[in-house]
């Protein structure tokens, strides 16, 4: 494949052929797909894209893969403008790039996940696996049970119930581990090891992680191809704010936009935030925390790209944001009140650290920034008990409704 | 405004100006827009529609709306080839409609609300309200959050929990009123005959109605302008069919497509089936049942729309089929399991009624089949308690994953 050249060590650019490998042998660095610019700047253009299929695919000049084998409608997903939270934040120019619809399972992953089963089925493999918070193990049973692999999910035993049956449906088996998802990361990286199993975000990440990118294609597409002038996203492992940011990089590199590049903003729930507490208190390592959060989807206490994250905050002239709880839950309430959109407790910190970065002025109230709301309300509600309006019951008659409702009406 | 002609009795003709009216004053049937189809056919074309924006807007010119109000991401969703549930069918050509992923709200409502609400909103209406199993009740809250509109969503008492946060979060007033939906639907007839309120599914009914037409241009357009040779479609109300079939009609009335119209296939759940019935008893008329199924969101005992669509199958060649609740859960399981895709009980049905069709041979192998997938499974997940396979507790040790999972893998 000419426009991958390979596998390259962030830590200490060995390279590797492109294969189902994740780490390099001689220092442990993480390893990342390396491309053929120059070649693709010749093959790659807004009228080749804009002709191709209304899905992540359209960019798979960019990606990993030959050819798309599973996912097929992934992505492309709406870009809305945010006109009545705008008004609430004194932004002008706020618009929402919606993955809580993304196709098939409601979340981002469905980006990273048809890009990584694709090139599991390309490497040859009848299994695929994952370490999940949820969304994960949603998309990883989905688009195996499309693809006819066998499949095994991994998941901390605490999960939503919403999410365990939103993968059981697909009929994988699906192991809930005592622990938090650290444990289960750390057991399924010793299982990788020993098993010829396709675990999408361990031994096939390389491939994976870059279907995160797309969240940038689109968006700069959908803006008329340009860059944003801020970005804000959640982080667990932090490896979504990374390849945003080299999407953006890769789109001017190519030649696809020109000018400047987003500031990127990253968002932590206050209970799990090592990525942000290293950006405030001015560290460039991570000190791993135990989670205690609501937003169990981004509760990664030792995360895998937290500094590869931090350096992009620094890099991009972006900063890190945490909310508590309680703003999490004020942040899906405040982001369904405005403009119609129910996401999970993940969107709910990203909403809220928009809020507060809004009221902090890092953004000139004409600044284009587009907020990444990245899984759907559904998949958490039971966070919503006792936070919402009473629900009024009445008889089936005109004389109830008049004596509970009418009363009522302003 | 020029391509809408005004509204025109079903029953006897007789015509009224394009109002917030659904009801003739003199045969007390119902009201249906009326369009110039001659000036739509000078204005619309292939390459116009397909330069339009990403969502069903881009068929605005046969549309009963002037200018998009709200909901301006609905529709667009995903038509995917099913191979793998095509295989078990024993169909080579069979393609889902994928409305389980609708913009906001997971479902075919999204896109019969946008026009409604729309429409509410050029009318002057400052209060929205529906008579809803659920669904629609979600789409009507969260599109009057967008628009800026009051609103009052009435459903049966005995709703699935999930439907009812999916509602409250854009903090509408929820009215349960203890009765099933023909007694909702009662109970919200008599108010909107005392209130200026725009109830989308009744005084603004003729409007709302429309919407689901896009079903049907958005097919035709994925498959590359042609209409299938078949479509399934689930019937609550019986609206959805008749206006599939009218979208058709339209395509090929204004040039869009020419060649056969789809036979049409209504699905209904077997304890809640009148149209059905009506069918296999060879009647032109309803009788009213009392449902009793799981499949909540279709359960309309007294369906407004039955007749008109007991025409269409009569019309287009097609039939009627229903599911038992055994069924609906094994439909839900089939498209999961095949295609990677989680529906809710609707869906279950119109799967299932899509195999019983196939296993009866009213397909013919290559004919090209599409099946309409109108809601998401994470809405109806209470029924599969006790359906799906176990979750696999184990402790976060190679030896326990070995004890409890490796010992199982064939």
């Amino acid at each position: 494949m000419a426009k991958v050249k390979g596998l390259r060590c962030r830590e200490c650019g060995r390279e590797y052929p492109a294969e189902p490998i994740h780490v390099c042998e001689f220092c442990f660095g993480p390893l990342e797909v390396e491309y053929d610019y120059d070649l693709i700047r010749n093959t790659v253009s807004r009228e080749k894209i804009e002709r191709g299929p209304k899905s992540l695919w359209r960019y798979v000049d960019l990606l990993p893969v030959e050819e798309p084998k599973v996912g097929l409608t992934a992505g492309f997903t709406p870009l809305r403008k945010a006109e009545n939270l705008g008004k609430v934040l004194g932004l002008k120019e706020l618009y929402i790039k919606d993955d809580s619809v993304n196709h098939p399972t409601l979340s981002f992953k469905d980006r990273v996940v048809s890009v990584a089963l694709s090139k599991a089925v390309e490497f040859g493999f009848d299994t695929a696996a994952c370490a999940s918070t949820g969304n994960l193990a949603n998309s990883v049973a989905a688009h195996s049970a499309q693809a006819g692999l066998n499949c095994y999910v991994f998941i901390p035993a605490n999960l939503e119930t919403q999410k365990i049956y939103g993968s059981l449906v697909y009929s994988p088996t699906v192991v809930a581990v005592e622990g938090n998802y650290d444990d289960v990361n750390r057991l399924c990286s010793e299982i990788a090891n020993e098993l010829n199993w396709a675990f999408v975000n361990i031994n096939i990440r390389p491939y994976y992680a870059e279907g995160s990118k797309t969240l940038a294609f689109e968006v700069a597409e959908q803006l008329g191809w340009r860059a944003p002038d801020a970005v804000v996203a959640p982080a667990a492992s932090g490896s979504l704010v990374t390849k945003i940011w080299k999407g953006f990089k890769e789109l001017r590199m190519v030649g696809l936009i020109d000018g400047k590049l987003p500031r990127v903003y990253g968002a932590q729930a206050e209970g799990c935030s090592p990525i942000a507490q290293a950006w405030k208190e001015g560290r460039d390592y991570i000190k791993p925390v135990k989670p205690n959060t609501i937003a169990k989807s981004i509760a990664i206490g030792n995360p895998a790209d937290g500094i590869y994250a931090l350096a992009v905050t620094r890099e991009s002239g972006g900063e890190w944001e945490t909310a508590t709880d309680e703003e999490i839950i004020e942040g899906i309430k405040l982001l369904a009140e405005t403009e119609g959109i129910f996401t999970e407790t993940a969107g709910g910190t990203t909403v809220a650290v928009l809020k507060k970065l809004a009221q902090r002025g890092v953004f000139r109230p004409d600044e284009v920034v587009v907020v990444y709301i990245t899984g759907n309300g559904y998949k958490t509600m039971e966070v919503l008990e006792g936070h919402l309006k009473d629900v009024v019951r009445i008889k089936p008659t005109l004389a109830d409704f008049r004596d509970k409702i009418l009363v009522r009406v302003p």
